[in-house]
């Protein structure tokens, strides 16, 4: 579906000559996210105003030309890529932080604001906007909602989707719509607004969203525990949590990830580590601290046989450096890895890590892991290399594997990266026919036509239109 | 839409004799809700499993029957009244609780368990179901979620949809699906299971719940202060959500409300007494001391002539008592009581009450208000008496105006109660017609023939068919 020259005027009179381009540089800069798919979108439009997306949606949709809107374009499962051309619809010039309402505890903010610098504003006012991906210093409020982004605060304070209360949406016929209410209660009528959230971009676009704040704790206390077995560092999990203790981080790294940060920042670990616990409690001053050392008694009596604890900010810093790290020295070791973010019932983690051992060894691969082990959301990366002829469809294979374990842990195949085009044909493993039809009921219903985010969730493209 | 012989004979096929009946005793005890509604089914069935039920909605679904699903019937906007006869589907005999799952802590419920069972049985392992409505000792999980309710505790630990995670759900049409998984992470599709939960009855029964269960806090302080203005007590509220403390109830009774209370219960309070706050705090042992000091000290800042902490159980009970004698009492003096159930934005607390005031004397009746001043969440109960000639119309005049008002301040016409069919024609109030319209095409979806639950949520049968 071509924009043809008429179509190109159109667009352009919505949003102005300067926010509109089908210059190939612009066009390559919106083909990709960070799956490092590339699929060019035919022109580029950066609407500024819930009107402006309005009318390009009636315009698209009128002309079934696809739509593909984007923020940062971080995600990890495709949902930013312009699978089938079209209009690449880039948010980020509404990046306006609306209201901070402290009385109420809530905030409303446009799309295209960076997660990080909302999170930053929100502390300026004593508050706390607990959902942190990894991805908050670029990310954006819009593209997290959309998919429901978890990170590593989840096992004390949820996800996303707890936090947004209320919606103002356009959906792909055009139409603004507001969904939920500024209150902390409202039952009136099917909630919208948890259906929007984590809906990857096929629903409608976000314009307007309100969050709900808390205050933050008084103190964290951050702890790093070494094990030599991945069995032991469970098992410290299972004994935190059955203490009665739900920490605000409770992060897992395995060897092979370890390894990778140690060559990367050259870190060194006591020899014999096979796993470590990066954990932290955060509560009144007094409470931490009890915990705190709770958690190191536990940990020492499943065999860690080295806790540290942070006594001061730098030292926090430290602990959290090899965590951190993690990503960028996988990536450096193998440009060509196979990222996965399965989330298992916590007390499968062990279970499910080994099946993916055993998994790794029949198809050759080192695999590393790490993630939230409070969460069971563990981030699989099988470290291929693509040059090597056969390596990625046995990387395919292998991960058919870990997914149908997952399932049969009652696990699920995506804990926080979403879908997308990526993981949408091993969706039916996890989802039945008659769910999966009941999704793609509600897609047609909200977007009889097909033209928003195309490709993207739904496998078969067939059922989906 | 009568139910034949062949009809009755069918579904006694299917749950067996004793679990059906078309006696008027059976139907009488059918027929109603807590709205005081009457409106007979012409059959009741017990069913006993999602099996069961799957075969009496694709019979119901076949045979265009309306199905009614009832669990306590405790609810407070017609949510279980058999409106249009037809089958009456009493869920209480699937009261097990199958799974109270410590290392994940999650537990899996049929939707006839109790509420207040379910809660003791989880804190025999040491843990919290936080939802806490006041019907909990007979009111059923089922039925709960079915109204998304709130309760209490919703200012700190959220509402019941912040704690469902999975669903086992019988469609209208008879399919058994499963939504969500046992994770405290999943995003692969959309979320149908927060679609479900507060769809009042209107798209599925539940047959499994599977629900998130937290640590109980170590201990919880109770504090009562007085006041001999309302906006004292409102400014309370706000210093102490200011203070960044976040109660764990916060509850707001009004000189009407206690009044009738002090007739019920003989209970006395000082002259002058214009409103109290019910406050409790919790947390560790340590800090909840603390804060219950800040939250006495700012009660004392902003006019609390008499603040009270109970130090024993006891006491705890006594300082409750006035709390949770509100709605006898009221019935008590107007049998007639029309009580509704708005939320506001929490800052806009006051000028709903003065609102609400201005309207009473406009329509000359004596209005009582309580309810969870830190979710901005009010019971309304407007004392009708039904003999008076126009008196009924005239409160659903004071109604309306009530409902514009919330509207104005942004707020919702129900915070925890749903819309029934007792609101369902002022819905049009709050939520604009393209979101109705949208709702409805949803409602349609999952339930073609439009059997299940039929007139509740929607005002217009023409639009909801």
């Amino acid at each position: 579906l071509p924009i043809d020259n008429e179509l190109y005027k159109k667009l352009e009179a919505i949003v102005g000559e300067q926010y509109i381009s089908d210059s190939d540089l612009d066009r390559v800069c919106n083909s990709y996210d960070a799956t490092k798919q590339r699929s060019l979108p035919d022109v580029v439009v950066r609407p500024n105003s819930a009107q402006e997306i309005s009318e390009i949606l009636k315009l698209a949709n009128e002309n079934h030309v696809p739509v593909y809107p984007r923020g940062a374009a971080s995600g990890l499962t495709g949902g930013a890529v312009p699978l089938y051309g079209g209009i690449a619809l880039d948010i980020t010039r509404m990046n306006r932080i609306i209201e901070i309402d402290e009385a109420n505890l809530m905030a409303t903010v446009e799309p295209g604001v960076v997660i990080a610098d909302f999170q930053n504003e929100v502390e300026k006012y004593g508050l706390l906007y607990p959902p942190d991906p990894a991805s908050n210093k670029f990310a954006t409020m819009g593209g997290s909602v959309a998919e429901c982004s978890g990170g590593l605060r989840g096992i004390k304070y949820g996800v996303t989707k707890d936090y947004i209360m209320a919606l103002e949406v356009i959906l792909p016929t055009g139409e603004i719509i507001h969904t939920g209410r500024k209150t902390l209660k409202s039952v009136t009528g099917y909630d919208l607004t948890k259906l929007f959230v984590g809906s990857e971009g096929t629903l409608g676009i976000f314009t307007k969203i309100v969050v709900k704040l808390i205050p933050p704790p008084e103190k964290i206390e951050t702890i790093r525990a070494y094990f030599s077995s991945i069995k032991d560092a469970a098992d410290t999990v299972s004994a935190i949590i059955s203490a009665k203790i739900v920490p605000r981080t409770l992060e897992f790294v395995d060897e092979e990830s370890i390894k990778a940060v140690s060559i990367y920042i050259g870190f060194s670990v006591p020899e014999n580590t096979k796993a470590l616990l990066l954990i932290e409690v955060d509560g009144s001053a007094e409470t931490v601290l009890k915990d705190a050392q709770i958690i190191i008694d536990i940990s020492k009596n499943n065999s860690a046989f080295e806790v540290e604890k942070a006594e001061t900010e730098e030292e926090k810093d430290s602990l959290w450096a090899i965590r951190r790290s993690i990503s960028p020295a996988l990536y450096a070791i193998s440009s060509g890895k196979v990222s996965e973010d399965i989330c298992v019932p916590r007390s499968k983690v062990t279970q499910m890590l080994e099946s993916i051992g055993e998994i790794g060894k029949k198809y050759k691969f080192r695999i590393a892991n790490f993630g939230h082990a409070g969460d069971g959301n563990i981030h699989v990366n099988i470290l291929t290399e693509p040059s090597i002829p056969g390596e990625l469809d046995r990387a395919e294979e292998a991960v058919k594997e870990i997914f149908e374990k997952v399932v049969e842990l009652d696990g699920t195949l995506s804990g926080e990266h979403g879908v997308g085009n990526t993981k949408s044909k091993y969706l039916s493993l996890e989802i039945g026919h008659r769910e999966m039809k009941l999704m793609q009921d509600i897609k047609n219903l909200f977007d009889p036509n097909g033209i928003l985010n195309p490709g993207k969730i739904f496998y078969n493209k067939e059922i989906e239109k």
